[in-house]
C-alpha cells in the first residue's frame, strides 16, 4: 500500500494535519488509529441515556488564538460556554481560581477587590525562595489557601505534594484580586455546538483522508510505503521502550447518571480534600443541552490506563531527552502532539503546533 | 498487507460477519467502508440541536426470529417500541395498514371486525386475475382503497404505478380485518435503546476488528492479500457494470428541526396523495427521547443518490442474474447482502443471511 502521508493517532494534532494535507495539498492520507473513534481524548459521544459526554473526562475549548478558533470554525458552530469552577472546602463551593470571592468566603469577610490584595499579601510569605510549586503558592498566598486548595488536589492528581513538583505545574493556576469568576479569561471560549465527535467528523469529510481504526500502527505500518509518517502517539512506544517506559499519568473517569435535571452549580466542582476523586463534571452545563436526566462524572488520577498526562519531573524530562534525540534522527518521520512530544498541551496549543507543522514541514 | 478476511462494506451484513469472524475464529479481519462511518444504511446520529436522528431514513427493527433478536440482544438493550403508521387521506389520518378502524373512518362506518371482512369482500374484485400490484389491491379491498392508499403512494416510491409492479411488491402490505394497528406483528420489535450507530459499535469492539473508512475498496484492494473477500457493495461496481448499471431507487432524506416538542401523533405518517415526500417521520416517537425540540424527516424518492432498493422488474432481475453468474464463479469472494445480493432484506433477513453465511461458507 502507498500514502504519501501517513499519520498515527486520530487526535486534534493528527487531524488537523490530515485536514491540511487533505484540503491544501488535495493528497491523500492515511490516518491509523489504535482506537474505535477519532478525536482522541477530546471525544464525546451520547451515553445510554442520552445525555452528551467526554469519554476522557471534560474538555473545555479555549484560546487567545484568533487563528485556533478560526480554523475550527469552519467545522462547528460554538455554543458560547464560558467555564467556571468551585472547589469544594469545608462544606462551602468557592469560585476557583482563587479570587475576591473566594477569599472573602474563606475568611468570612467583605473586602473590596483593593483590599483583597493588601489582605493576600498579609498572609503570604512573598519572601519565601522558589523551588517547587508549594513555594509558588505560599508565596502568593499563604500556608492556609495552600493546605486548603492546593496541597491534597496536587497530591491526588499527580500522586506527589506541590512540594515535590517544579514550580511550573502549579504557576498555571492564577491567583486573583478582581471579580473575575471565570476558570479561564482566554477572548475565545466555548463547546462545539454538536460536540467534538461531530466537529471532528466534519474535519476528516474528504475523500482524501482514509483512517483505519481498531489498529496499532505497527500492525500495518511494515506493508505500506511512505514519503512522510506523521506520529502522534507515545514516542517510547515508537521506540520499542528502548530507554524504558516514560510515565503518565491516567484518569479513571466514572460515569453516573442522576435522575434529576440538575445535580450541582457548577460544571465542575473541585474536591481538593474529601473523597478520592478530583472533582466531578457535570456535562450538561457544558453543552446546554437539555435533558430531564444529567450525567456526571468523578476522576480518580491513577497510574494505571490510557495516557494522559505526561509527568513534569526531571527524571522523565530526561528520559524524554534520549528519547528526542533518537527522535530528531530519524528521516521522514515527524514526532507531534501530547503523547509524542511528551508535553502537556492545551487543546488549542496542539492545534496551533499542528498548524505551524503543517506550514513549516509538510507544505515546503 | 495480509487479513485472512476482508470485508468490503460496514452495514449491517459486513458487520455482523465481522463479529463472527472476530469472536468465533479469532481471526484478524479488516472492513473496508466506503462511508466516514460504519453502519450502513441504518446509522444514526444525534443532530445538532442534540435529536437522535436515522441519517438514511427511519430504521425499526421488528423479527420473528428469536435469533436475530438474541444476536443482537448481546450488543444493545431495546426500547420496546412497536411500530405505529398513520395514512394522511382526505385530511385524515387513517391507521395503516388497512384494518377495521380505517375502513370505519374513511366510509364513515361503525362496523364490528366480523362486519369489516364482509364489507371489504363485497368491495373487492375477489374474481379479478393477478398479474400485478394494482390487482392485488383491487382483488382484496377494491377500487376505492387502492385509489386513496396505493396508487399514487406506489407511483411517488417507486416512480411505477403498481399496475407496472410485480403482485410481490404490494403483497408486503397487509390488508386486515381486525383491530390491530400495528404496521408490524412480529413478536420482537424495538429500537437500539442508544441507537444503531451505538449498538454497531459494540459489535466491532474486539481488537480483531479493523475498520478502514472514507475507502472505496477499489483504492487499496490491488495490495491486500487475503483469503476471502466478503463483498456488500453493489454487485455491479464489483464486476466494472461490465453489463450495464443495475437500477436503484433512492431517497433524499431532508431533516427539519421543529421548535415543538410533538409534531404528529405517530413517529410515521404515511401522504399517499399530497406532497411529493411518501412521508414524514417524527425520531423522538420511535427512539423515544425526550427533548424540548424534535426532528422530522421527509423522503423524497429520487433516482440519483445512494442506493436503497433494488427495482423489483423483470428488466433489472435479469441484468441481476447475468452479474450473479460471474459472482458464482468468482473464486474466494462472497458476494452478500441487499446491494451485492440486489434483493431487498429487512434489517433482521439481513442479519440472518449474514449469520447464515458465516456457518456455511466461513466457519467451515
Amino acid at each position: 500500500m502507498q500514502y504519501k502521508y501517513v499519520i498515527v493517532g486520530a487526535g486534534i494534532t493528527g487531524l488537523t494535519i490530515a485536514q491540511k494535507i487533505a484540503s491544501e495539498l488535495d493528497e491523500k492520507v492515511l490516518v491509523i488509529e489504535k482506537r474505535g473513534h477519532i478525536g482522541g481524548n477530546c471525544y464525546d459521544y451520547y451515553e445510554q441515556s442520552g445525555v452528551l459526554v467526554h469519554k476522557y473526562g471534560p474538555h473545555i475549548f479555549h484560546t487567545t488564538s484568533k487563528r485556533a478558533y478560526d480554523y475550527l470554525s469552519q467545522f462547528t458552530k460554538w455554543n458560547d460556554y464560558q467555564h467556571r469552577v468551585l472547589t469544594y472546602v469545608d462544606g462551602n463551593l468557592l469560585p476557583m481560581p482563587i479570587c475576591a470571592r473566594t477569599i472573602n468566603m474563606l475568611y468570612n469577610l467583605n473586602l473590596s477587590t483593593q483590599e483583597v490584595e493588601g489582605f493576600l499579601k498579609g498572609v503570604a510569605d512573598s519572601s519565601r525562595e522558589i523551588k517547587t510549586s508549594e513555594d509558588v503558592v505560599i508565596s502568593k498566598a499563604g500556608e492556609y489557601i495552600y493546605e486548603k486548595f492546593f496541597r491534597h488536589y496536587t497530591k491526588k492528581q499527580w500522586d506527589m505534594y506541590p512540594s515535590e513538583l517544579d514550580p511550573s505545574v502549579i504557576s498555571r493556576v492564577p491567583i486573583r484580586y478582581n471579580t473575575d469568576e471565570r476558570y479561564f479569561t482566554d477572548q475565545y471560549q466555548g463547546m462545539p455546538s454538536a460536540g467534538y465527535a461531530h466537529m471532528f467528523g466534519n474535519m476528516v469529510k474528504s475523500e482524501n483522508i482514509k483512517i483505519l481504526l481498531n489498529t496499532d500502527y505497527k500492525e500495518v505500518i511494515g506493508d505500506i510505503e511512505y514519503d512522510k509518517l506523521i506520529y502522534t502517539g507515545p514516542i517510547d512506544y515508537f521506540f520499542d521502550y528502548t530507554f524504558g517506559k516514560l510515565k503518565y499519568r491516567s484518569i479513571d473517569v466514572v460515569f453516573e447518571t442522576k435522575d434529576t435535571c440538575d445535580y450541582q452549580p457548577a460544571s465542575v466542582v473541585n474536591y481538593p480534600n474529601d473523597y478520592d476523586f478530583t472533582r466531578i463534571t457535570e456535562f450538561k452545563k457544558l453543552t446546554w443541552q437539555k435533558h430531564d436526566k444529567t450525567v456526571i462524572c468523578k476522576e480518580y488520577p491513577t497510574w494505571e490506563g490510557d495516557p494522559y498526562y505526561p509527568v513534569p519531573i526531571d527524571a522523565q524530562k530526561k528520559l524524554y531527552a534520549q528519547y528526542k534525540e533518537k527522535a530528531d534522527a530519524s528521516k521522514n518521520v515527524v514526532f507531534a502532539g501530547r503523547l509524542a512530544e511528551y508535553k502537556y498541551y492545551n487543546m488549542d496549543a496542539a492545534l496551533l503546533s499542528a498548524l505551524e507543522l503543517f506550514d513549516t514541514q509538510i507544505n515546503v
